[in-house]
Order: structure tokens, then C-alpha cells, then sequence
């Protein structure tokens, strides 16, 4: 039996503190957390009683019976997927994020999170970090970075082609910098000029203001296009920012239903690619990959606790967030 | 100088014989037209004023000096595509049908059409029809066939995947023969039972009534859709045929914009395909595999004239065409 602290939702919108007690499943883990990112989604699901958090790093403190993949003292990465089957379709074609079994942050799991002292794992969805890569930038990793990373990675986006991102935020700074790392021309659409300097120095080739209806010109548009922006965008805007055969990937949370000119992109050859998080092996590979070139988010530090949380949450709601939200344990 | 009927669509709407004469260049072939398909393109062009039809077959009668690719007297294919670049990006990946220097049916020549007795073509863009493959048969695949190979041949459709196809006619047909002449399991929704025992002949191997909204009882979702029909998809519904990862490919022509639910589309990571016509080599490999395993669309047949055009286009207009109009030049 392990005990730990978690920090709750609740529907006034604060955060509460809740313990949980619980016996450790012969495949599960219990991991003591050490660091947490700050999503979007987090204050998606702020008001839903469930334990925050799907960004998070800690040490293996204690693992059932069965568990050989990890063991006692190992530093982990965790969150999103809680656990997969293993078995069907999806996981062995290595897209387990689409097994039908999962359990993921926000559906299916309301007792852990990364906003936490600690929470129990199924050992298989634990991610080895790579000695000498920092937790508080791998945290960020184990969302946002996979998150563009399987984009980037599974979707044929090739080192010569030119990635366009729409919106730099705790996404899309990532976005720029691991596609700037795999050899792309970054292109980067934002609505002001003031992340330029900033951009340009994440590896970001081109930077243009963009206002859908505006013309840029001397654009040359783009093969792959990541929407990293919040909602609302104008499909017909996009057109003259994407090549012949280009691809659109929204990581856009619009509720909404979106009004495209599907003909214009259909002869055009254009793709609207659906794409979730990551897979285990996905998340992998990128850690290997940021811990290889030293890439790391640019992150603001706050306190992994009930204060903590809420300013890092007010931050994030105010825009000011530059650009990643990392929770750190206090000692 | 060659000098030749063609008929081409008026503003009222009526077919009208014009006559053509010019000389060829140096890269050119004239071919007598022998057979041509009808497609709902030619009348959406019908009052355009064009030399209508882009689904030929015919015998080549003259070529221009550079030409080697052809010789006079070869039986060949042609339409959609009139001519190419050969040297761009689009062109030099084998995906011709996106060359920005393209000219192509509808939209750049408006003096050349299958709906004729001869035409004038860049020789590179004439495709070989195999010995003993009826030029009867031939002709749909230049733009019905066509089509649907692209999706089959080049987006990753498998033989051990499930094809749905939404509308049984000129497109879904084709479909239907060709995704199980390649293994797939194909799936047929239609609007009504009218056709199930003919798909089911063509190849399908199940046959839903499909009503957006309504719920079919037992479905196992598809891989890939191909939505062949008419405009008006409600996307909404689409949502329980797909798998997740799956792919929908919109060949309805709606020029109105589409209400699509894109966050239950990407977080199902679903990708909306784009995909037009088909390059040269698919055209060429298209009219190996239909040669080979003697794939032939369901016809019927009309004059190559005046007369034979309009009560072709009378039937199509209607919704009686089973399945694809060919005009046959009459001797």
C-alpha cells in the first residue's frame, strides 16, 4: 500500500488537495514526482475533479511483481497514456495512442496525475530519461514535445521540406526547434511581431505576421503546415500558406465544427492529418533525440504545489506563459 | 496541318460541332478519337464553351518530329492531363498531376476534348493501352479509373484493409472492382438497397444502406472511404463508419464549404486525403492491372456525335447511367 498527495480540479476552479491510498498491481509502478508541465488542457479540464497534470518526470520508488522494465531509482517520464493492451491492432502497428484499451489523462483516469507527490503507473507506459537531460525540460516533453514530435516524425515530413508553424506557444516553440533540428526550414506564422527575435533564435528560418485574408508576399507556402494556435481558424486563409500536396495538421482544441473549402484543398491534393500525442516508442525516440542535440524547452519554473499550480495556471490563462509551464518539487 | 470536327458545350447548353485546324509541333501527335467516356465534369463544363470529354482513346495519326514515345498507328489514351512540365518538383516525385505548368481539362485548353474526332496531344502525355484490352473499356479509366487508382495505389491502402466506398456510379463502381481486384474488403454504403445485388457482383463484400444519422447495427468501421457520391457529405455522420487512423477521401465535387467536426476527426487521428485525378505512371499502371486481370467498367454505350452526346448526357443528367456512358465513334 502507497499513500500520496494529489492535486485536484474542482468545479469552483481551485485547486485541492486529495490523498490517495492504494495496493501496487503486479505491472504498475509507483513513481514519485519530481516535475510536471502545464498544458492547455489542464485548464480544459480544471472544473472535472480529476488529479492535473499528464506532463511529469519522478523516481521509481517502488514496482510490482512483475515489472523488469523499470526498476527502483530509475528517472521517468509519464502522463498522457496511463496504460495500453498491448495487443490489439494499434499497438502492435506502434500506434498505441489509438489503443481502443487505453487509459489516458482526462477520459478514463481521474486519480493520477503529474500534478502530484506521486502516482501509480502501469510500468510498460513509463519512459526512460536519458542521464544528463534535465527533468524540468523533459517534462515538457512527455506532452507538448510528443505532441509535434509525432508530426514530425510519422507523418513524412521530410528534412528538406518547409514546415510551416502557426502559433508560438508551448507548443509550437517546440515545434519550431525539433523541426529546426531534423534539418527544416522553419517557417512561422504568428499574429504579431512580438516573438520574432524570439523565433528566430528557436532555429525558425522565416518569420511572417499573419492575418488569414492578408496576403504575404513572396511566400513561398509550405509542404506541412502545424497549427499550434488556439481555435477558430480560417480554413480559406490557409490556402495560399500550403504547397500542391501539402499537409494541415491542427493541434487546434476548437469545440466547434469548422467550415472548409474542401474542394479548394482536394485539388489541390491536400491533407487535413488528425494527429494524437504520441506513442510510447515515439516518445522514446524523442527523448533520445533532444538528449542527443541538447534541445530543451524554454520553460518558467513554478512551485509543485497547491499555490504553485495556481499561479503557473493564472500565467498560462493570461498569455504570458514564455513558454512552457514546468512544476517543480520543493525540497 | 491537320484540320478535325470536335463538339463542344454552348452557353444554352447544346452540344456544337466546331472545326479545328492547326499544325502540330515538333513534341505533338494527332489522334483520331475512337471512344470517349462521359463524366459529371463534362457537365459541369457544359455551358463553358470547351471542347467537352477527357476520357479518350483513339489511334494515333501523325506525330511531330521529336516524338518517339508514340508511333502512328498505336491505339492510345488520353484526356484529363494535356500537357506537363516534366521538370518541376510535382513532376520529377511522379506526381505529374500536380505540375503547376500542367494543362488540363476544364481549366487552360479549351480547343481539345475527347468529345471529337481527332485532337492534338503532347505525345509524353498519351498513355498505351495493352493489347487486347477493349478501347470501350479503356476509355473510363483515363478519368473515372484514374481516380480511384490514385487513392488505391498511392495513400497506403492495403490488401488486408477494409475500402468503403459511399456511392455506387460513374466512380464508386470502379472502386468497388478495383479495391477488391487488389484483396481489399470492400465496404458499400449506399442511399438505398436499388443496388446492392450489382455491387455486391462487382466485388463488394458488404452492402450497408447508409443514412447519416443513422446507426448500422454491427459495423466494423473502414480503413479508407472513398466518397464517391454527389455534394452534401454530412461528415458528422461519417464519423462511426471510420477507424480511427483511418482516411477519408472526398471525390464530391461541393463548392459550398463543409462543416466538418475536425477535433473528434484529429483526436481520432483521422486524416482528411486530398487527392486528384492521377499522374502518368498511375495512368500506366492503372492500364496494366485492368489489362492483366481483365477489370472492365459496366458501360453504356452512345454515338461520338451530336446527337449520341446529348442523349448520353440526358441519361447521366437523370441518374440512369449504369455505370459509365462511353461515345463510341461511329463508323
Amino acid at each position: 500500500m502507497v499513500s500520496f498527495n494529489v492535486f485536484r480540479g474542482s468545479s469552483e476552479g481551485r485547486i485541492v488537495t486529495d490523498r490517495i491510498s492504494r495496493s501496487l498491481g503486479p505491472n504498475e509502478a509507483y513513481v514519485e514526482t519530481t516535475h510536471s508541465g502545464l498544458c492547455g488542457t489542464d485548464e480544459h479540464f480544471l472544473k472535472a475533479g480529476l488529479v492535473l497534470g499528464h506532463e511529469g518526470v519522478g523516481i521509481v520508488r517502488e514496482v510490482g511483481s512483475n515489472v523488469s522494465s523499470v526498476r527502483v531509482g530509475d528517472r521517468v517520464g509519464f502522463g498522457y497514456t496511463h496504460s495500453v493492451c498491448g495487443d490489439c491492432t494499434k499497438c502492435l502497428t506502434g500506434w498505441d495512442q489509438y489503443c481502443p484499451e487505453k487509459k489516458e489523462y482526462g477520459t478514463n483516469d481521474h486519480d493520477n496525475g503529474s500534478f502530484s507527490e506521486g502516482a501509480i503507473w502501469d510500468a510498460k507506459c513509463l519512459v526512460p530519461i536519458p542521464a544528463g537531460y534535465d527533468s524540468v525540460n523533459a517534462a515538457p516533453m512527455m506532452c507538448a514535445g510528443a505532441t509535434v514530435w509525432t508530426i514530425l516524425s510519422e507523418y513524412g515530413v521530410r528534412a528538406t521540406d518547409r514546415v510551416g508553424v502557426m502559433g508560438v506557444g508551448g507548443l509550437g516553440h517546440l515545434a519550431i526547434k525539433l523541426a529546426a533540428a531534423k534539418g527544416c526550414h522553419v517557417v512561422v506564422f504568428s499574429s504579431s511581431e512580438a516573438k520574432r527575435e524570439e523565433a528566430m533564435g528557436f532555429g525558425a528560418a522565416e518569420y511572417h505576421v499573419f492575418k488569414a485574408g492578408e496576403k504575404i508576399e513572396g511566400l513561398q507556402p509550405v509542404n506541412h503546415l502545424i497549427l499550434c494556435g488556439s481555435g477558430g481558424v480560417d480554413y480559406t486563409g490557409l490556402l495560399p500558406l500550403l504547397d500542391t500536396m501539402g499537409s494541415v495538421y491542427p493541434l487546434t482544441v476548437d469545440l466547434k465544427p469548422t467550415s472548409i473549402p474542401l474542394l479548394a484543398y482536394t485539388v489541390r491534393g491536400i491533407r487535413i492529418q488528425g494527429s494524437l500525442v504520441a506513442s510510447r516508442q515515439t516518445l522514446r525516440s524523442l527523448m533520445q533525440f533532444v538528449a542527443k542535440h541538447n534541445i530543451t524547452p524554454t520553460v518558467m519554473t513554478f512551485s509543485l504545489d497547491e499555490g504553485g499550480i495556481e499561479e503557473a495556471m493564472k500565467t498560462l490563462r493570461e498569455g504570458k506563459m514564455r513558454y512552457r509551464g514546468v512544476l517543480v518539487k520543493q525540497n
